[in-house]
């Protein structure tokens, strides 16, 4: 429980921010996939820290060591230990937050939990680089998927009120393939030169600003989901609600459906040129009853702004019992949403790959007789 | 997996809109709980059709019956099942519906999954109706928590684009039992009027019109909920998109927070007169790194429009396997969120009471010294 | 947790011996499967006492209710619950154990655990009775197998110090059959007699007495299981645990391999005239490393004599804080070993069917490829 | 799932034989404990070969390294990982094993799974040198398990035909320590002795030969443990069959007990000196109804010779798919189950800490008020 997840590909993550290592374990992954670890070193640099203005100036090379589940490059059918070391870390800036909490980090809530015995320099185990390891698991879990022809993308949806343009009926791996390339991951670029500026303001005035990402995930067979409360919604919001500072989850147009007639919500079904069942729309985000449709999956995440601000702060002094105002030092972002783009992939890659292992019976269809009679692939 | 959730509290939930019978079991219970009966009925009312011009015509008392759990009206440690009658089924209504996928409904996705295999008569076991068991367990869990000091309540916070009022920052039992009463559950009973306008322009144009829920419970210790993909916000997500409809979820101020500065968005902490430590606002929705503050944990759940609507809609002939329209017969509410009110309520009670369950920690922290040096309740 | 087990198919117990009923819920059975009501009935009589002088004067029809789960005779792919109801109880002999423990039941445990709140009377939750829904459960479970090509047996392998006749190497359906339709449940009826006598001695001396019970599984694939701790030994174990006064469990010649050298236990590889791969003996039981080979599972199950004997034992007075002499009344076995053979059967069933249907990769190789280069059936 | 275990107090083992290292996460320890290092590694030393003409010659230090979950030497609240190097490898041992499996070993039920594609050098994953990181693991739970008054020991009960004199009725500290340290774990050393020379008959053979191992736990409160299918004996046997070579578990009298009648098998409880209820006897391993009694908790763990032997052995080479003859290299050991004795007293620490963390309710009544009316430690 806790810091693991997944029915037949489990995944437990470990670490903490000035510990020695981060890492998982991924137990579950098929045996003799070849991992590309070029490919991985790219996508996990994309949530990378301190490349330019925007971002933290903490650099670490954060290259994963396996310790075990690859032989010779490939997944070796065991469970694959991973550990990405420490190297960079200043405890001395974070002396005083076990006494002042600092206002919307776990720092307080843990501080309770355990008693005060948490380590929780830095974030401790809440720190958001602890999704270093699990980009690195969900990098592995995307190439497997991308081998049978599921490809995952996601983008910068807004920061602050600006909005990018949101991802088109039928997204493809091209699309994604150019997003993951971008240093500011947008569809837009003249978007993404406006919430530059956004985040730029906000480092300025000692702030931050949060923003929403948008996920995709295309060629994913319909039927793939189980019912009510292991539902591919179900099971993908429990995960991304584990990444550090995700408020909001919604699939399809989510909220804005609360907004909604039936008559606009509703996604008529219609057939293609080739015979597929397909949708003309796709407010639903490709899964209806936590089913997939063959359609596109579509969601949307909320993060709220970086926590850690330079401004003087209110908070309260733990052991004097009293209020006090409270200035962070430390190395921070004035956004982190850019950042949580490969890190929602990810974990959108292991659900997916996790439902994938886990139905024996969608894997005796797919074999036997794939869909006949519905579409399997949009 | 599947219909059943929960980690020491464990609720299975059975049944389909068109057999003979749907239900729930319940395991881990305490023992030796009386269950007020007329209490339970009370709660469950809330959620059944057929009482006014905004819902269904189907009417069904729904009277649970305890198979076992249950000893001269106490919880008696062991598994608690309870079975609600179908009695007023009319399965002639959704002869078609097995060909021809009604539009965002689960017929498609389950025929795909089950190979047209599964009872979809109604809905099946994805049916609105599934939800009267899960208030009945939750009614219960309800009941229990509300004997520990902690007290659950939601109302619509929306319908359409008509809003009502949120809650204040410390909504209190007197709030909840108020709008429990109502027969249209708001704060504002000015914008409940225009929200029932609002449902019944829908049902004049054969169409149907969707919204949001926003629930609080009040009473909690802080420090409750695990680190990562167990948190307060992880379990609830996984459970709330397991009801019918449901589309998003948000945390306190949830996707707001994404527009929003961190010197807006961070809840400072302050000292009260009583020497308790609090927020002087909850955006987070008191939960910090997925553990709770002790402030109201707040969220809210957005909700599509019913998807059976009166007017033709374009689906598919799934046997013929061309384009065709369909009308779907058979009584629909044009708005579900009404109802969806206290279901919501109920997958709250289940969840938290499962994390007080599973505590042992904290259950020993509780009991042996509370938490010096940090408030407990709000 | 607790009274449920299975990772994609998943079975929960619930009811006390004194309630209003008992029963099951069966989450995760294929779609579409015809249940033969009367070999299902069939297969639960075997557990049943009242019908000779071995057994309980308890007679109950224990007729599974279905409530959910199948339509029109065929299960329909949703949560199956089944109910049956208890009919035939009298409290008034179970009066007093509340407060003087029975010597090796678990009135003591479970006084202590639920502290005397929990429904104890006849056993409770703990009762022999709970066997019923299992047995129901397992009984389903059984019928899919057997449609593909698994068959379970089991007899009763010794009482007290007799013994019957070992399985053979490659026991088959006819052989289970044969076995099934017995009275009393042995391979050599000559050492039958001599069991029944053991029974009736006891009986005669107000005694009870305990037994083995060897079960077997033939035309298993090889590769079913998972490693460490999530092989079929693993799981069967836990299940196993599960029923009533059983005490030890062992896979192939279990506890007589710890007295043997390795040139003895270990079962040499070889080819049959087909082609397959086999093993020469199986010591085994058809299992290495957790996962099985394609020989016969087989694993033996030891079960204590019941703990209700009509003498008079010593015990305590929870109130008075005393030592006292205790004599239950009521109907109980002399001997519960020959009634737990169909229960065993079940639990395997469903520990076999849960494995089967969790297991994607295994469903994918055997349609795409068979085991070439491997035996796939014994 | 597979190689993980446990409710709120997670374990997951990694690592194969001739990969990078082994290890283990565990999630949900108490914050703040302070591991004695110096207690570990004389704990783990106890597993380790290499010391004696009775083990295999492969020597490696086995110091477990510590990423995550520990600071200034004291648990930190969050998962731990340790590594456990592989430093002693020598492949071409093992080179023509992945076509002729070995009898009795896991090489091919792993083939097939995998389709030829996991890593078995050395055996992988289902290595004995897996029990290394689990040993690290149960080590410290050991230690928090004592730090509050529940101590564990096991000894050699068996090898081949000879007996050890069994635990007492009340086994106690100072007898587990006297046992822990002498090299060759038994209460006789006569007897032991005895073994020995049986252990290097069956080496000086080319053979190798089985035994079984005794556990007990004792201070265990009344209590623990979950009905039917989450009982201590149901939780214990599933990790014990983790380890490899146990082939049987049994608890209390086990077997034993199924030749007994009733009046012998059954405890009788009474009052001691003192005020506390216990059992005269404790034929039933201070477990009823899957829950602990407050007697020490005895169980008994079967074990299979070792496969791997020096005679040339029968097998099948899977290529030319035609009978062959294997002679094994490597190093080996000519008997186990000296080994197994800490890494089964590793295995019931976890279980038993696992159950302590995850119930709230027991946790609760200790605290509020003991075991009133009730024993509460033997």
């Amino acid at each position: 429980m806790a810091s693991s997840f997944g029915e037949r590909l489990r995944v437990s993550v470990f670490g903490e921010s000035h510990g020695t290592g981060i890492g998982a374990v991924i137990d579950g992954l098929p045996a003799g996939f070849p991992i590309d670890t070029d490919r991985l070193m790219r996508f996990m640099e994309r949530r990378q820290g301190g490349r330019n203005a925007l971002s933290t100036s903490r650099k670490e090379p954060d290259v994963p060591r396996f310790i075990s589940g690859v032989t010779d490059g490939k997944t070796n059918g065991f469970p694959l230990c991973l550990e990405i070391a420490n190297t960079n870390t200043r405890s001395g800036d974070y002396s005083n937050l076990a006494d002042c909490p600092r206002p919307s980090h776990a720092d307080y809530t843990a501080g309770v939990k355990w008693n005060g015995k948490a380590d929780m320099r830095g974030g401790g185990h809440f720190s958001g680089r602890l999704t270093a390891p699990l980009c690195a698991a969900g990098g592995i879990a995307k190439q497997i998927l991308s081998s049978r022809g599921i490809e995952i993308g996601a983008h910068l949806r807004s920061v602050g009120s600006v909005q990018d343009d949101p991802f088109p009926l039928f997204p493809d791996a091209a699309l994604f393939a150019e997003i993951a390339e971008k240093a500011f991951p947008v569809i837009s670029d003249v978007q993404g030169e406006a919430m530059q500026n956004e985040i730029l303001a906000a480092k300025e005035a000692l702030d931050s600003v949060g923003g929403t990402v948008e996920c995709a995930v295309t060629g994913l067979p319909a039927g793939l989901g189980d019912p009510m409360f292991d539902g591919v919604e179900n099971r993908l919001a429990r995960v991304l609600f584990g990444i550090p500072a995700v408020k909001g989850v919604e699939f399809g147009d989510g909220f804005a459906l609360s907004e909604m007639r039936g008559s606009q919500a509703n996604d008529p079904f219609c057939i293609d040129g080739s015979g597929r069942i397909l949708t003309k729309t796709n407010h639903s985000g490709g899964i209806l009853g936590g089913i997939t449709t063959g359609m596109p999956l579509r969601f949307r995440v909320g993060i709220k702004p970086t926590p850690s601000i330079a401004q003087p702060q209110e908070t309260v002094s733990l052991s004097e019992r009293k209020n006090t105002v409270l200035e962070i030092k430390g190395r921070h972002d004035p956004c982190i949403v850019q950042r949580a783009v490969p890190v929602i992939e990810a974990a959108a890659a292991l659900v997916i790959l996790d439902l994938l292992t886990a139905d024996a019976q969608l894997a005796e269809k797919e074999n036997h007789d794939g869909f006949t009679g519905y579409s399997d692939r949009a």
